[in-house]
């Protein structure tokens, strides 16, 4: 999906809400552990009740990786159950991967080629020659880890590097590897205050935006901040939404948390 | 397996080396293809030919992720082979993961618990709560990112940070973490002469070291700078010993070039 696509689907839903479905088999109806692959009934019912509130949905491989080949099976069965049904969704991988050159190719054909997401979250640590094989998938796009939005954060990422912190000169530094207009970038909701920072550097760049809800960011904070007259931002909500019941009536609270987030950005996009 | 286990195992094997099973199919003999799981039958001859040469093998999950359900098959295959039949061999999942807290303890789960690896690679750049949950596994090890083998590693690792270069700053704050006596670290042989600079922070510590033979690190160089009285070191070699034959005797040009290796080491054990 391009980005223009993307920006047209936001206009259209008036949502620029991105959906995390990080399954865990202990917080979900109980129900469903009878079903032949629960991880993936959970994920279409939900999926079913909230895509015309959400651009996009993002499962966390960690969560599908937990539960060993039934788990791979589920992700697999998710990712083509949202390419099939719901076309005009953004998908975000949330691998955090990165590796030498030629390893990073084989994750980038996993998961943009085979498993056909658009999108997959990259950490930066080990430089350009370890991104720019996410970067080569035309149509694709690579999220990069700037600021991330744990506590953890502060201990390389708002550090000086070199007269300026880590994570903008991570984000200075992508700007010039090949390709580099399909990156977007990872900003944590609960810095919101530092992306205006952001801003400065990457005036037009999507961000994507985690720890609006269970981790304590506010939606309003980072719009304020990092909002650009073509959106430039999908905001993750996982835990807030997935988890809004535990009872058999979780895709229907899972729609109503849903719709809330979304009626509040609709009020953001019409000021 | 404990350092105690892993230092004993190498003394008594006169190696140091880890073999990395990073299998491309399209590198490996072509008679392999018909059988029912290539991936593994390749592993298999591989470990059955080089066990007694080495101490550590190490899978890397991009390999057998690009090959989706099946490839995930085949590591699970490998890793169990390996504890069921060579349970004196340390293995390395060179996963890279990193996440926020809750969802680095899946990742710990999925690999350290399910699969039943000794060890996990991990990007730092998270830092301490993305770290910490697989370092609360005991009896396993966690070997964090620090100076990587690839070009990018100039990118951000080298930089000065507050001071000193980042690399150093993830190896020095790591020590704080909680359980950071399961640390282990990543530092290329392409680096060699930065191994004395690292000693100073860790003198004891083992090292992962990736990138002797198809990257150009000396095997001599860095003994010379990074080892310890209690070795302190492993040194992968993928490439060089795995596709040393792409024809029907590779298992045993595998055990010729692991060998080679092993000679060398048994060597500079022995001054």
């Amino acid at each position: 999906m391009t980005t223009t696509q993307l920006i047209s689907e936001i206009r259209k839903k008036q949502s620029f809400l991105c959906i995390g479905l990080d399954v865990d088999l202990g917080k979900i109806p109980q129900h469903l552990l009878e079903e032949e692959d629960p991880i993936f009934s959970f994920n279409k019912e939900i999926i079913d009740a909230t895509h015309h509130l959400a651009v996009a949905y993002k499962p966390n491989t960690a969560f599908y990786e937990a539960y060993g080949l039934d788990g791979w099976k589920s992700l697999e069965k998710t990712i083509k159950y949202l390419n099939e049904n719901y076309p005009e969704i953004f998908t975000i991988a949330d691998a955090k991967r990165g590796d030498i050159g030629n390893t990073s190719a084989m994750y980038a054909k996993a998961f943009l080629d085979n498993l056909g997401f658009d999108s997959i979250t990259v950490a930066p640590y080990m430089g350009k020659d370890s991104v720019e094989p996410f970067l080569a998938f035309e149509g694709k796009h690579t999220i990069l880890l700037a600021l991330t939005s744990n506590e953890g954060a502060y201990d390389f990422q708002t550090k000086q590097l070199e007269n300026t912190e880590l994570y903008k000169s991570v984000l200075q530094t992508s700007k010039d590897w090949k390709n580099s207009k399909n990156l977007m970038y990872v900003v944590g909701a609960t810095k919101a205050s530092f992306l205006s920072e952001v801003r400065r550097i990457l005036p037009d760049s999507f961000l994507l935006v985690p720890g609006v809800g269970a981790q304590g960011g506010s939606l309003d904070d980072v719009c304020r901040y990092g909002m650009t007259k073509d959106i430039g931002l999908l905001i993750n909500s996982s835990r807030g939404i997935i988890y809004a019941s535990h009872e058999k009536d979780f895709a229907e609270a899972a729609r109503e948390a849903a719709q809330k987030l979304q009626l509040q950005m609709q009020k953001i996009l019409s000021e």
